[in-house]
């Protein structure tokens, strides 16, 4: 039985990179669905790669997760393959697969991509996505190979790490950030539920929202359809955290936010 | 037998939310077809949605239509599901789904999906494509549920109408809208050729389009080759309405056309 | 048994029309893996699109190629369907499958589509790519008809050619020019490293790269790993053309290249 291969990268959609990707899949794999998750991820952007593969992981199905976000093609950046509760994950070893591998619970095996036998030989600089990562998945999907047959294991604690920042939860405030602004200009934060509630708060009361020197009251909502068309919320958003929104409008453009963007939340 | 999804939203292509969807219909309907109608539609623009999937319809295999452009998501605005001679609809209530149901021949049954035994329980706001929508779309194709599994049935008559715009035949004009403009600048309007046949014209007639305060003389061709490259003309285009187009140029900028501007057919 | 079909057009993703093709395909050849090469091919550019195919076709499964760039849809210009060693083409005779084909073996049967019995009928203008060409690569992918059902023969011959620029190699400078802008900024040229190695010049060599009256001393590099991040290089891609690259940025802006810009490579 041949395994879903679910694929994102930064390839954007107006070169043929994607198709042939999955020309590549449907040669090696011509009985696997092949999801695209996204290829709109900016360019080499790392981080928004990994936490759309997050916000994404447990909605797909139980197969091969294949990233292709990678700054650092055509360096001593390794290429790994990694098997986990979930199935397996493939792509650059630079995190874009840390945070979702770590969320289906580790894995337990890894190794580096590294067997010419599993690789198209190119005819000069390699595209790893199409040459190595994604004859990789491939295999691991038709089930015509194994982990170990792609390369030698190396420590499953060597993944490279990507490091997600924390908010800071004071007394009367959580300083936090923007780390995603969706297409409506949505803007989820990395401020959860619970760390308001560690200040006391609760859905319904009014907040200030910190952006810059300004300060914005802001209702703790819990849908758009509790406030006013064009008036500003916070709420807790489909993926569990705390979101910037204006129903039936952008909040990145209100607020000025952009990705990475420091925000503070306090009761006021 | 599973039956083949057909999908159209506006999540464009930046974010995982079309990915996530995929996902969510793969694990429940793992043997359908899914197939992608656009998710281009503007933000929240429910008519160009309808009108996009109208144009599609007939073209697109029995089975089921999902749908998402939905501004009224966290409002109090009903999910719902339909049954017509076509196959099912899912979507919200806005509009979004009437004219391609009403092409079809109408829906016989409509259920609102209210069971949550066939939702993803969210950790907050509902993504209603993801929570919603797509499952009760999965089921469906699955066969694993019927329409009665989803909720109460309501009055097939009460689906949320979208009020097309007729054009307006006098004796001497046609006033009618844009209401497509497509990737190459062809501008679909509301008239038919009917319309232009009832002012006594015929292609090949030189015809006078008015838009705002400017008169432009334009031939009614039956196809591009008809005029010189460079040269615009009316023609009836695939979708079988009057359009206007450039051959080899785009017809929205040459005539100030967005979605929604009025214009004017005239025999001169 | 149901040959994968690989699409590839100028549709973009705003409109309906990459959905309404998978339609007609789904209906007519409902067991058939469709691939979307790219639908980004900017409107009209033959030549782009062409290129597009001729890089991604190696990585196709062998099957049918549907191609629909089409600048002269509505006039003179033949739709053909055309038998190779890899499998079926289906495009309009405007250049844009001749590259492909040529790369594969070559044609040994040209049909001009001309059979009204495997076309849908349209209600105006023809969309040549749902009422035309869809519908033929539909047929021959399920094995429903051969090419001899879709039309008259034509000559093999008389496949309209797409002129590929050589570049002109001198004594001590190549002139070639850049035919291919990826959405990573890289500029992919028509100068092969063959034609480097005629000047006398290996990897590693310092070469001078010249746009307009601009003269560059930039490496012939082996991968971007060779070079500082934010340095330029020349390189052999993952096609086997020399590529202007530059490591973390974008080659397009740093030296002002653009499709079709001359650029002259030289050993100084």
């Amino acid at each position: 039985m041949s395994l879903p291969i679910s694929f994102i990268s930064d390839f954007g959609s107006d070169d043929e990179f994607v198709g042939v990707v999955h020309g590549v899949l449907a040669k090696l794999a011509p009985e696997s669905r092949v999801i695209d998750i996204t290829h709109g991820i900016r360019r080499g952007k790392v981080r928004a790669g990994a936490l759309s593969l997050l916000r994404a992981i447990q909605y797909l199905p139980e197969g091969v997760a294949l990233g292709v976000v990678d700054p650092g093609v055509g360096t001593e950046r390794r290429a790994i393959a990694a098997n986990t509760p979930w199935g397996f994950f493939v792509g650059p070893d630079n995190g874009l697969l840390s945070p979702a591998v770590a969320m289906v619970g580790g894995a337990d095996v890894i190794v580096a991509i590294e067997n010419p036998a599993v690789m198209i030989p190119g005819r000069g600089a390699t595209f790893a996505g199409r040459d190595v990562l994604a004859p990789a998945a491939g295999v691991l999907a038709s089930g015509e190979a194994g982990l170990q047959d792609l390369g030698p294991e190396v420590d499953p604690e060597s993944l490279f790490p990507l490091l997600l920042p924390l908010p800071d939860v004071g007394a009367s405030s959580v300083q936090g950030e923007a780390w995603w602004i969706d297409h409506f200009g949505n803007v989820q934060t990395n401020v959860g539920p619970d760390d308001l509630h560690r200040l006391g708060a609760v859905e319904g009361d009014h907040l200030v929202l910190i952006v810059g020197s300004r300060r914005h009251l802001v209702i703790w909502a819990s849908t758009y359809g509790d406030v006013p068309a064009g008036d500003a919320l916070l709420h807790t958003d489909s993926s569990g955290l705390i979101s910037v929104a204006v129903r039936g409008g952008r909040a990145d453009e209100r607020f000025g936010l952009a990705d990475g963007t420091q925000v503070t939340i306090s009761k006021e």
